[in-house]
């Protein structure tokens, strides 16, 4: 299975995911044994047109243990502002010359697919603009939830928070509609509701949902809650915001082997009281963050 | 003795200071062969929230003499702006997931604290606000000091400068308390003394002190000038500035084996022609810093 | 040849160059076998007053290829603003303690040359303001000619665009005057043409050149375009822009073993689809860059 470049999450079909988990636990296994000196000679290029330095330390983390070498830029100005416009394609063009993979977070959307046009080595979508694609975010989230319960087959999860606009939210559903029998829950305020082309995508492809508005009903029968961040001042109704947000009285209600799983960064929506509990997983989440970037660029590399 | 993470030059006790001085011997004679590549698979995250170009350089080269890898951002923005606040304890999780050591400079007081209390892996703190703490630098004066005397008892010094907001005198003072028979005279214009809980502190460990405003009268008895800035803006008798200040008249009244050290950056208060003579020690101190950090680093880990 | 900064460059005798050169075709090597680790040991501290990714990334992958370690800033502040000026000194007084060799961006204009002095470590000048040197460009430039030519004896050469501002085209001039038989078109609007410090230094080394405003009537008879960046505010006569313009009906009029050059970026004086022509050397270019860097630098070691 050739893996050229990392642009969306689409592009993975469900053996490719396989695949991915598998080396991903070997990644695991290889960061507890201290890293590995094998990818010593490669080098990443780091190329962020905006901040994010979880995402950023996350790529050139796993760079670092797998011995490779990093340049990197946390806010790219390539050239005087003046000319920047345009300018991605040549930048790219150069920067393939210096570096053996490109991890790119760029400012709009299709900048990574632009990138990779015309790159000569391995480009990896960082995040390009608010409504483009994160796809290694969607693939850490589902190995998170794989690797716990080892099958995505029959899973039943909430997904909850601001829909509309929440690109891990839209990614991770994308991704379990290649599974069987999954049932999803939408649950947000009415005005931040998932949007009607994923709801149509689900339809196509025979996947169960439903929307509703309040997380506290099917919080005992969810394997997963997939929590993502509530802006306050998106949400007419604020008093209702609480039907949103997991504590230790959602907690009681939940099945003691299910997993609240969040993208981070997070604000009102998940008590800091919920941290404790053996079900929180988003720290664990971004550890698998690290894994799951290992065994990609390897992918990438030994497909060459 | 167990070192965790390194938040506060308190926390150094005599056998620390001494282990860790000896250690720092070992490191002069490790770079003097090129470095050390005992070190390769761990990874210092250098977390900056705001910048300062020579101490992350200075704690990056430690890390690179050790042999490892360092993720690094002169100026983290973690999250976008909007919810950056109250942020670092979930950033400080993630990012120990990433890495083996965080180094940390942050914008407020007691932020270094806060992140070594939810940190998996050890936190040194680089800064943290203008009220806070710099450890290392302290430990480096003193080991500039300890390096050239072979000794800290007895010491005569006279600490120079702005001493009210003056973070590395204060830490400074405060690490010589720990000594026999050591002499301070503070040395400042009178509206930017010493402050009183210094000055409580070395009473209650029967430190012999005093405060003048003239360092020329005390110049040929002492073994070290600590020299810091100060900003002609916050003196009110401008004229008298020239008594805070060290030049060739004022070298000609010092011991010839005295030292003259500064924490850096200077303005006015030591002249370029002192630089060339030997008892000048700023650019050396600067690179005890690197040696200082490389054991510290070394310290943290051994002990795990 | 004792090689200890990269300053500018004058400073390379044609010896120098073509030792150089050798070295440099070596390394092209190196990196296809993926790089040495002959230069572990050795650390680079980048330091960029201002941003230019694509310059720094060079520089960075050079070391990383030769195995080495980084020290990065892309918008060095290294001490707070209040008393940045006239710091430059110092800061490299202390970053050379920490470092093998310095890279550094300057904003202005002999930054270098003060650093230098200065400096217990090589300093190599990534560029020093507007008016200033950038000789590492001017050194890919012309090795990119001399790999292609095996000489630059004899050749025929249009530097082009707005010439009165071009740092890289006037090196290249200068360069290009310490070899045999070379001619020189200078085309541009007349309004930005070559100065007359250039025209003088030629008319000393007896070196041919003409001034025209039309690209077109020499491009069969030039082994190599220079083109250079053209903004359109700065042309008085904008209609004549597509004079200056290289596209595929001038490419049809070039000699077949002709070679396009371009230091990058472009705005609109290349047309993209001269991309594709084998005469298209731009990128080349940038990758020769690559190259070159690692020769410089460890010319600048072997003969410490």
């Amino acid at each position: 299975m050739k893996l050229k470049h990392v642009i969306e999450s689409q592009q993975f079909t469900v053996p490719l995911l396989m695949e991915l988990f598998e080396r991903t636990r070997q990644m695991e296994k290889i960061v507890a044994r201290g890293g590995t000196q094998d990818y010593a000679q490669k080098i990443m290029a780091s190329l962020f047109y905006e901040p994010s330095t979880r995402t950023r330390f996350s790529f050139e983390a796993a760079m670092c243990r797998l011995g490779g070498r990093v340049l990197s830029t946390e806010h790219a100005r390539v050239f005087s502002s003046e000319i920047e416009a345009e300018q991605l394609e040549d930048t790219i063009r150069i920067i393939s010359g210096y570096s053996d993979v490109i991890v790119l977070r760029h400012t709009e959307e299709g900048g990574a697919r632009r990138a990779a046009r015309v790159s000569s080595v391995p480009v990896v979508n960082a995040g390009d603009g608010r409504g483009g694609q994160h796809p290694t975010q969607a693939l850490l989230d589902l190995y998170t939830i794989h690797r716990e319960r080892h099958s995505l087959d029959g899973l039943t999860i909430a997904i909850v928070g601001e829909l509309d606009k929440g690109r891990t939210a839209r990614s991770l559903a994308y991704l379990l509609s290649k599974f069987e029998r999954v049932k999803i829950h939408f649950v947000s305020p009415p005005e931040v509701q998932m949007r009607q082309d994923i709801l149509d995508h689900l339809d196509e492809h025979d996947v169960w949902y439903d929307l509703s508005h309040d997380v506290a009903p099917i919080a005992g029968e969810v394997d997963v809650i997939y929590q993502t961040r509530i802006r306050p001042e998106r949400v007419v109704d604020r008093a209702s915001l609480g039907r949103y947000t997991i504590d230790e009285r959602l907690l009681r209600r939940m099945k003691p082997d299910a997993m609240v799983l969040h993208p981070l960064p997070r604000t009102v929506e998940i008590d800091k009281a919920v941290d404790d509990d053996p079900r929180a997983m988003y720290f664990k989440q971004t550890t698998n963050g690290l894994f799951i970037r290992m065994a990609l660029l390897t992918l990438l590399w030994d497909e060459e």
